[in-house]
């Protein structure tokens, strides 16, 4: 067991208007006032289940070890999907088990997972089958995070409900991917990872076609381009990204979530 | 007196972008800066004191005893409506007297409510005429939580402003009620209450008349219908709900905060 | 050096959805997990440092001394602007040196300013292009907080960017200035400070021009004039303020950031 600093994080597409995430959090503070809470996002589009992942998949990491991370992206909320824990490079995940935890895990096993189906340590024995976030989660999690032990909180489980986006395709000539995320500033992310970009073009120059847009300066910050003009870069998880120096490429040039981004390698080097 | 757990609730319609709950939060650490602060919502509607007393009512009941809820929905502010404190339910409320709390009553009355006139328990001795937020009810919500008595506080009153829902109407045909709340989901809550539904139901089959859609399964979760497909349930506050499994009941069915929902009984039993 | 409380607040125009402020939250309490952080705002517009400059100045003055402020808004990152931290009015304030702090000092000196150019308070030696919010601002503010004095985080500088805003022109017959700010309300933020117009007036009436309406009431507070009516009044900062009770100015009159706003005094004595 990993011993926890007291800190628990909640992601969840509730919003912030209607009170559901403080529901949760009184919850929290009525087993334990001490523990120190911090919003991940409760802005994940309503159900959408990737996106929890993939934002959870990138903050995740910069918090301490023994964090406990709430997570609730719940569609399928008093069906048959599992409430599930887990363990994972030294911190715990709380949350239904639908895919939300996949992208963290990228291929790898979780350390440990239970099914929480110890009422116990639930809220109340019957939780609401509209709510099971402030009845069960929280109450789990806020016990996770003052000292119950994974194993003891439920069943193990062999493995996790995983999900998967279509992994960018590379060959010879270049790489065909697609925006996974867009983010407030219209920066456009890809699932191109840095990796494989950067093995793939064997220190050839590139032009990157996106939108309605050619780019072919790769460029490391926003801003060692011109204002208004398109950049592409890799970001600060490494995955590349398009982006326009003090504007929205999402808006500027026409890239939606879903949209296929293209590399193609010029048999030329970098002009040093 | 009970006991604080040094929580303090904020719930207002200042939204989160210009500062104003900042400036409030920044006032209650210069009091006490180990208290734990915890946002209910900023987002009601701006002046919408009802929709305030809603979540309020909802969300409060979650927290531990002790707790201070400090809610700041007042477009009245700077003219002749009292500020108060009242204790409900072992848990204290500070705001302005012009119905934000009527709901939480519901008809009982507060075990004390007191008028806020004591300027040594306020921030400044002029509060600003356009912000008592954070000049006035922020200071003795701080000092409430800190152990001030309630008593001490203020002048003891009678009792608050009130303000109430056009509440449903029931006849041994069906129940007339309609829609208070729309969250983040597009799920439609009623004002029709479980307890009150059941009664009026005898166990007879229904069919519920909302919006542009007749439905007459009633699910008990948002999921047990097919995906796209319109139910009725009762939510976790045992309102009746108008939802969508994995859509917008708002959206998809045209329903709008103000509109109604008709209930009709059918004499024949529910199948078994 | 002031001792600090342990309070940090947080100013970015990152927003809540993506998890970048979660990110720099992480990266704090990994340093530190017993500050406490709160959020001033997330919703500054993207690149707008004048926002950002506005509303800093508005509310830090709410918070305690010793306050840490970090604040993020940062079109230039990864340029050649220097990253900084300063101390002014026994606070300190950590972020870019863009013109950010500007508004705060308002022509005055701060205490001491510093480069942060030491890498070893920084969270990573190599910070990322792409957001030094996290791998820099972050771990400096966290660190200043915790004890770390001003004069050792980095190299003494002489002075900040500055920004300003165009002032109002005020002369005998009136005075015109402009629309700062508009905020969740509605209600329209000019840049005439109640010292300017008093002094100005010199007991004389006037008409506020602003939008599509002719203002002469000059009320104190939102209430003392009907529903829907418009009104001129010193907001809670003490800056003119045009707005409608219990209605959005902005929208009834039409107005929008950088409009004019002109004062014109009459030569009578306002009625007793």
């Amino acid at each position: 067991m990993i011993a926890t600093p007291g800190i628990l994080t909640l992601t969840t597409d509730f919003g912030t208007k209607d009170g559901y995430v403080a529901a949760m959090k009184g919850v929290i503070m009525s087993i334990n006032p001490e523990l120190r809470l911090v919003d991940i996002s409760h802005h994940i589009g309503p159900h959408d289940v990737m996106e929890g992942a993939f934002i959870l998949r990138n903050v995740a990491a910069s918090f301490p070890d023994g964090t406990v991370h709430l997570a609730v992206v719940d569609p399928g909320v008093g069906s048959e999907r599992k409430p599930i824990a887990l363990r994972h490079n030294n911190q715990y995940f709380v949350g239904p088990d639908n895919g939300l935890f996949s992208l963290l895990l990228s291929g790898t096993d979780a350390e440990l997972i239970v099914e929480l189906d110890l009422p116990q340590f639930w809220g109340i024995p019957n939780p609401s089958k509209t709510f099971n976030g402030r009845d069960l989660f929280a109450p789990v999690a806020a016990r996770l995070a003052s000292g119950l032990t994974l194993s003891s909180a439920g069943t193990p489980l062999d493995q996790i409900k995983t999900m998967h986006w279509a992994l960018p395709i590379a060959d010879e000539q270049g790489i065909r991917g697609w925006v996974v995320h867009i983010d407030r500033f219209g920066n456009c992310i890809t699932n191109i990872e840095k990796k494989l970009f950067i093995e793939s073009q064997n220190d050839r120059a590139f032009k990157c076609y996106a939108g309605t847009s050619i780019i072919d300066t790769n460029s490391t910050t926003y801003s060692n381009v011109e204002s208004g003009e398109a950049t592409c870069l890799f970001n600060s998880h490494d995955f590349l990204e398009i982006a326009i120096h003090r504007d929205s490429a999402s808006k500027l040039l026409d890239i939606r979530k879903g949209a296929p981004v293209n590399i193609l390698f010029i048999d030329e080097k970098i002009p040093a």
